[in-house]
């Protein structure tokens, strides 16, 4: 599939498509629709179990999007959250300097300033792609939202750029409401808001997105983690200085890169994560390390998390681990006049931070392309069960009363625990067929042999599976158990 | 409880606070602690389960915060969700014209225009309350939140004033996706943003605030519900005539106020849902009907769901039932130029619209306030099962190597399926005691009786109750059932 493709399908089935679409659309903003809550949701279930409930005093905590602009000035965010802007002298068309010189297949470093992209464009003779006009001098564009609030619109803000300031302004409450103890993790899963010049790509740059966000904060001299207790896998690594990948486990990592521990545990988590839980084949799976200018300055250590996305045309950008060192804590000190530091056990500590990051929009994306496979005589989305948007759908295979009355019953039944289905209408290879193109693990199939095999004191009906399209013959009474086991509820 | 009390007790255990308060705290925003997230997703999944997913046809959908100018045009929210503002001539504070009119206690109606308020102010010479300074003009506000987007920032939008707009913008697309019946259901769980003048009472008045909002698209004309399927009970109504509250079954309210039976249908459905899994006691829940000016001029029928709570001084709005006409849908493809009427079996109709409307902030702290109890000997948080954030505590008793483990392997069995805390600092009663402070139900300790009969083939634990304080030693191999049962999971 190609974005468009995708697009259509989405759209198609109602798992998301652009917000305003009957006022002619909105640029980067979208709508999830049913099955597109239900996947983004699910991936939001999965992530806060796995990372968050999962540890020992990791929370989840939930922060308004909006924020006064004295944090952001502290957090360099008013001064530095910029892309670098051209337009077009005829049209007036907006680029991002970077992106339109990567079409023009010119290279210049992640950090370079306007005056580079200006001297690029000029050597490289780089025009405007709609109308070939001259390029107006770049300008450093900040791409944050800014909001006015109160009678007089005096108390100026913005929206949050990134979930983890709200971790970061909370820390200090939530360290003395909690125990007081060292590693703390706060997450947030919440909107974040970014003026992206040009939106594109789907669910990859968005004016308005999603994302779940771990931040751990941490003494660097005292967070021993087992190396031995995770994966012992080899991960695809791809260094900054060579650009050629390898394959490492997290031990070995820490040997090469010369990286802490603490730093590849949480690779070797996040590998585990995609590799079982989203169930990503390894070979689409790499991290790559971010060096020089192309990190923030404040990073000590920098991956970001790629997986090779067909739509997108190859290996992009999902998440991110980052070790910001005690960057975040110091800056809101300095902005805040309060000492953010803590003592633990007499000891005065600045905390670091360690940051997982993940983009839910950009997941939800991937999840789809990766999972939906045209097979020779139908179109399936093979979604791991936990992430199904749909448990099971139930259907009467006959138009008859009783048939009819089972299928409600079971239905009701289902529908307490597992997301259920129902469908009657048209034949049952067409309902297959739906329920297969929007990733539903089950069908269930109730005909006249349920209610032949219910007057001899037990009803039975099939069961259909989605990925290898084998059916079962089970008990209505064995249903419920059935389902609980595979889809792993007590 | 007084709101500074409510409000201290949502801060030191980690409900609730406003936000970036290192920075001086910001007016009308708020952060959800690691008890309040909880506290509030537990509300959103009980709201969605009662309403949305037990629904026919009923879908979770989600859309963008921020939307483009033109539907909030069209919805008639860029011209009329003002406010009337009055500013103090001598230290410019503002005020909210009617608040401040209701605190001299001068009565205005719902609907005054400015030079209502001001005759008003003038005749019953109302002064700032700050420096009794005069004040100036009324005048009319406008309460949504604008954004500017794009490289010129030339895309003004808005964040959007109700999540309503989301539902009402997606359901053309929705109804074409899905079986293309009427009744449809698109509920929207997600934040809403107001320029509130003087944000107060805690939660009551925010600037960004969480709505959970279904919105019923539906042909007046074929929609039968049985009356006979919902609560008998008589619910307490205040008819906006006498203003006199009476105790009226939803049949009865059919006959009494000639409302549509699909009206008083889901008074019965809201009655049923306040008081059978919230546990509002039946005296604090009312329907107050809103007619005349007080009302918004689309509305056919209108009541507020209020309930009386303590800390804001008697009852107050924590949700509505509107029945809107078809006016949305009409405004939207006027607006639009896309007609978004649909065919019904040959008949062309203009879906009419029943919005189930809830305040998520206003209802976390409602039931903070209706279920914190001082007793004798200890405050305790009596939420019901289904509402409580942690569901489980684990206590070692002794501090011993044995009973430590013991504690560990039962913590980490419970945590897979239950929210489940751990505690093994202070003495048992104050252990207890912070739990009941925050309402976890049940706390289970392990001793030595449990090591003991785990040498004779079981394990045995105590399990004890927050609400009666009753202890019971039940075997460690039935405790995953336990909470099954008491939990309602599979």
């Amino acid at each position: 599939m190609n974005i468009d493709d995708m697009l259509a399908f989405a759209k198609a089935k109602g798992f998301f498509w652009q917000s305003a679409e009957i006022y002619g659309s909105a640029a980067g903003l979208f709508e999830y629709g049913h099955l597109g809550a239900l996947l983004k949701r699910r991936f939001e279930a999965v992530w806060l179990n796995y990372f968050v409930d999962s540890g020992e005093d990791y929370y989840l905590i939930e922060g308004a999007t909006m924020m006064p602009e004295k944090p952001l000035v502290a957090s360099g965010h008013a001064s530095r959250f910029n892309d670098i802007l051209v337009g077009c002298s005829k049209c007036h068309t907006y680029y991002r300097a970077d992106v339109l010189l990567a079409e023009n297949k010119v290279t210049v470093s992640e950090g370079a300033n306007a005056a580079e992209m200006d001297e690029a464009i000029k050597k490289n003779n780089v025009k405007c792609p709609k109308d070939k006009g001259t390029l107006l001098p770049a300008k450093s564009f900040n791409m944050m939202i800014d909001v006015s609030l109160g009678p007089e619109k005096a108390d100026t803000g913005y929206l949050r750029p990134e979930t983890a300031q709200s971790a970061y302004l909370n820390f200090f409450r939530q360290f003395n409401i909690l125990r007081k103890k060292l590693p703390l993790g706060l997450a947030v899963i919440g909107k974040a808001y970014r003026n992206e010049i040009s939106p594109r790509q789907g669910l990859y740059r968005m004016r308005e997105l999603t994302q779940a966000e771990l931040q751990l904060f941490f003494d660097p001299e005292n967070w021993k983690l087992d190396l031995n207790t995770v994966t012992k896998k080899k991960m695809t690594v791809v260094p900054y200085q060579t650009k050629e990948a390898e394959q490492l486990t997290p031990i070995e990592v820490v040997a090469k890169y010369k990286i802490p521990e603490f730093y590849a545990y949480h690779m070797g988590l996040i590998y585990q994560f995609y590799t079982e839980v989203l169930k990503i084949p390894h070979e689409k799976l790499r991290f790559l390390e971010k060096g020089g200018d192309e990190k923030a300055f404040y990073n000590k250590v920098h991956m970001d998390i790629e997986v090779d996305v067909e739509s997108w045309g190859g290996f992009k950008e999902v998440g991110g681990l980052h070790y910001r060192g005690d960057y975040d804590l110091t800056c809101h000190s300095k902005g805040s006049n309060q000492d953010l530091s803590v003592n633990i056990d007499g000891k005065k500590v600045m905390p670091n931070v360690l940051e997982l990051s993940f983009g839910v929009d950009r997941n939800v994306w991937m999840l789809l392309d990766i999972f939906y496979k045209k097979e020779q005589e139908r179109s399936v989305l093979k979604l791991p069960l936990a992430l199904a948007p749909y448990q099971v759908a139930v259907f009467p295979l006959q138009k008859d009363a009783t048939i009819e009355k089972e299928s409600e019953s079971l239905y009701k039944l289902l529908k307490k625990n597992f997301k259920t289905d129902f469908d009657s209408s048209g034949s049952i290879g067409r309902r297959y067929a739906r329920m297969d193109e929007i990733g539903t693990p089950f069908c269930i199939t109730v005909d006249y042999e349920t209610v032949d095999s219910k007057a001899k004191g037990y009803g039975s009906v099939t069961i259909r599976k989605r990925d290898d399209k084998t059916q079962e013959r089970i008990k209505v009474d064995d249903v419920v158990e059935y389902f609980s086991k595979a889809y792993g509820v007590v």
